[in-house]
């Protein structure tokens, strides 16, 4: 009976999911996942293959129902549990995903008028509706804020929140006239779950404003009323009803609304923590700490780190944000990241269906998993999405190179598995060049959970062990920690850390001789890498097919 | 009663086909097809996966079978019919597939004391074990006789005559002793078929002498001793074993013996042609004349033309031969071709099996055909068995560029048919580069027969329009032209071919708009061939996936 609970709420994007988590050890109790009922799956899709919406309704109902089902569930598994027991909530979410919303912070899409209209929902991270707005903010902020830029890897990406508004400006006129203001998803669940959402009352997460906002107290939050007036003037208008302050995880938003203690069965009053992003928290639930990559591997990675704010940290070239407590207060948040890690796999085994019956991931890997580095001949880049990290361009595609006339499907499997390593092992330099040592890395995510091969090859690839998170739910339960904190059971979020998080027993540890060749492959990888994915290189590839035949030769022998 | 008749023996790689002709009109009146009893499917194999033999055993006892079905199918089909009514035999084969000889021009593997020597067989064309002493003879060529290397592309093909005889002296010395002299399979059946074996009797075709074994009448036939001699005194001393003259296709080496008459059914004594490779008695039989590119269509291409040999030709870089006489007497006979075509297809549909039961290739055929040039995104290199023209490089491997997240089986399928379309064009545009002039494409094979969509795709890449021929069988066609011929129903092979060959009514125009799209998709295929496939190429590759979302976007919309 002495036993305190928080729960970890974490919104994705097709469903979300209470996580119930035991606050002296971090034990995960109970958990339940609700699919929104609006759209396919969850997401409101257009003509446009571009848009991409949620309904605000999915948010609150999906609260209600998992927090709900979690507590029975505990009920029936815990002798004794009851709801009291919970002392705080934590929330992540997609990003950047905002809404539109009236002067008491209410989504407008709970008008009538604009009940059926997208503009007026959220605009889900992955709408890409705003590429010429978000190109028209990084040629300004190029020219007349280029510090706003060095801080998210050189570009303003069409996923986020400015490029989002701008878009709905010049696109739905009178959605963007009805709405008092727009807020991220990380901070209205928060609110709503406090009755926080009036401009007045309302707390902003620095981890979506300093991400996806460029907002940064270096030079005074958001960015200047001069510079959004020159991109729209309504927008230096809609500044001045933008919050000036952000908050990290370890601040509570408020507390649990009577009504809302009532609709989940919650005691009233407990703290609700400030929302952040699902791969910040994600990396939270992985035990991050300045030297410790935490990469979370889902259709595409998020590969987070934290260094001390309190020292110098130069601007890193091509990583999506490096902002000032979005992961652990006192840290710099660092965000990079791939387009497309499982999504690849997912593409080669539902779209292109190979080998009949064995084209199953399980026969796939397993065929893989036979062969040996360099055996196939065959080198990939893992470009199918675009490249996040380091090259920041959308506008970029796959490449499989090395086929003959006896070319496997396993063969292919294991390349674009390689591939992704490749872009793993690009970022991980990356970090490093610029001063930020990765002395470990844990991995999180399904991918990670699941397939041993694929974390075999990321060791031998990079070099290092793989390490992995004890949690299957990892952002869930940086939440539950943030909830935590904010309950006062932890000082702060690295204390909750040591009790709450773990990794798995096995360490993937790399093999001497297959890092030997995937060092000769890198280099392959990388000519072609820099070759179709930058400006700047010139050369020649006429050596690329037979080395990689030389390599063959050799693994084949 | 009045009709005359040739026979057409085609040898390919698994079988071997008797085509029965009118000589009157080209009417393919009989075929038989027999498929070879040794080895797997026709090939003999062994551990080293580069090694291919067939056993003479089987060109013997094919021409025996399936003339004498096509005799017995032609006596059902037509009233009256009798073997007295055939005139003359040609014969073509695969090659360079030489055999070793005893004193008598017998096969060695006769021999009991050879007989599972896969040494003493026939060395088939796609046999690749000489792949050093193809080196070594081209590193002497191009230091001591540069001459040989400019009629045969530059390089001497590990799949030639004499990469295989040196093999066979250094790797089998006791056949290579035992063996008096080392016969041409397309003048060793004429041969047998005539009594004419022994070394003093044989007759060599200029074709597989001038385009395998660097036979020239320019420097009096084979490569001088002094050469050879430095490859291996052993080949000095064999070049005094071989003949000094070559003959055409419109010579016949003897008349059909009374044993052969008596095996076949046909009357003894009837004149049977110096043989040729398939692929030149294929663009015979294609109505090859000054202007008209045959391409033969297959698992590879062959391409063929002729330009007199009266006139000024520059040697032409990167084209497999450039031989006198080789198709009709009188012309320079050129080959050029791609390493594989239909293979490429067949490596999508039977080691990929894309698309679960939807990846035949009639299924992505028709997928194929719904989509517009430039929609998929996709761009590939036709390499996955190397480039023999105008690369001439074995050690090339496919590629595969443009690929989403979203990318399908017929996409890829329709890429694959352009990369053979680019591969086609390049040929085209090399033939013209250096004088020869391309006024008429006519295609045969299975392929040209039976997909109008690929037909289509070339018409629409080349801007030219695709021509098929009328027979469905072209190499047993320009065979039986030339039993017409050496049987004096015709004073030569072009007067033969007016009569006896023809084109398909159906002509692939090309489509303008398609065209242009395709202009600009072979710009960014020939970076990726200038890129990969040569040394000289320096460059950027930043814009090619940039220009093919471009060109994916104008294509979408």
């Amino acid at each position: 009976m002495n036993a305190k609970y928080t729960i970890g709420l974490d919104y994705g994007t097709n469903s979300v999911r209470s996580l119930l988590v035991n606050v002296a050890n971090g034990e995960e109790v109970a958990s339940a996942v609700w699919v929104y009922e609006h759209g396919e799956q969850g997401v409101i899709l257009g003509r446009d293959p571009n848009l991409a919406r949620q309904h605000p309704a999915d948010y609150l109902k999906g609260a209600e129902v998992t927090i709900k089902r979690a507590l029975s569930a505990a009920k029936k598994k815990v002798r004794g549990f009851e709801p009291e027991q919970v002392i705080g909530i934590g929330v992540d979410t997609t990003g950047s995903t905002p809404l539109p919303v009236d002067a008491k912070g209410q989504p407008l899409t709970f008008q009538k008028r604009f009940d059926k209209d997208p503009a007026a929902m959220a605009w889900l991270w992955k709408d890409h509706t705003g590429v010429a707005e978000a190109e028209e903010i990084t040629a300004l902020a190029a020219k007349m804020r280029p510090q706003y830029l060095a801080k998210c890897g050189g570009t303003y990406s069409s996923e986020w929140f400015f490029s989002k508004i701008l878009h709905c400006k010049r696109t739905s006129p009178k959605v963007f006239k009805a709405a008092h203001s727009w807020v991220e998803l990380a901070d209205f669940v928060p609110a709503a779950l406090t009755g926080t959402e009036s401009p007045d009352k309302l707390t902003v997460g620095v981890c979506a404003a300093g991400h996806k906002a460029m907002f940064n107290a270096e030079w005074g939050g958001y960015p200047d009323a001069k510079f959004l007036g020159k991109l729209d003037p309504a927008l230096a208008d809609l500044r001045s009803r933008l919050q000036t302050r952000a908050a990290t995880i370890e601040t509570a938003v408020g507390g649990l609304t009577a009504a809302w203690a009532k609709r989940t069965g919650l005691p009233a009053d407990i703290p609700v923590a400030t929302g952040a992003f699902d791969a910040h928290l994600g990396g939270v639930g992985s035990g991050i700490a300045p030297g410790a990559l935490v990469k979370i591997i889902g259709t595409s990675t998020c590969d987070m780190m934290v260094a001390p704010a309190d020292e110098e940290l130069a601007d890193i070239p091509g990583l999506c944000g490096i902002v000032n407590g979005s992961i652990l207060p006192g840290f710099y948040g660092l965000e990079a990241g791939q387009s497309a890690v499982g999504d690849i796999f997912n593409w080669f085994v539902n779209y292109l269906q190979p080998g009949g019956k064995a084209g199953t991931h399980e026969a796939l890997t397993a065929g893989a998993a036979k062969l040996k580095p360099g055996e196939s001949g065959l080198l990939a880049l893992d470009w199918n999405n675009g490249n996040r990290t380091i090259l920041v361009d959308q506008r970029l595609t796959g490449l499989l190179l090395g086929q003959t006339l006896y070319t496997t499907p396993a063969e292919i499997y294991r390349a674009l598995i390689e591939a992704t390593a490749f872009g793993a092992l690009t970022i991980i330099n990356r970090f490093e060049e610029y001063g930020v040592k990765v002395k470990q890395v844990v991995n999180c995510g399904g991918i990670a959970e699941k397939n041993p091969v694929v974390m075999q090859i990321y060791a031998d690839v990079t070099g290092r062990p793989m390490k992995v998170s004890r949690s299957a739910q990892t952002c869930a339960l940086g939440s539950a920690i943030a909830g935590a904190v904010v309950a006062g059971a932890y000082p702060n979020v690295p204390a909750a850390q040591k009790k709450m998080t773990g990794l798995k027993p096995r360490v993937f540890k790399p093999n001497a001789k297959a890092h030997k060749v995937y060092r000769e492959l890198y280099t392959l990888y990388r000519t072609l890498h820099d070759a179709f994915g930058t400006k700047q290189w010139q050369g020649g590839l006429h050596g690329v097919m037979k080395k990689l035949l030389e390599i063959r030769t050799r693994a084949r022998s």
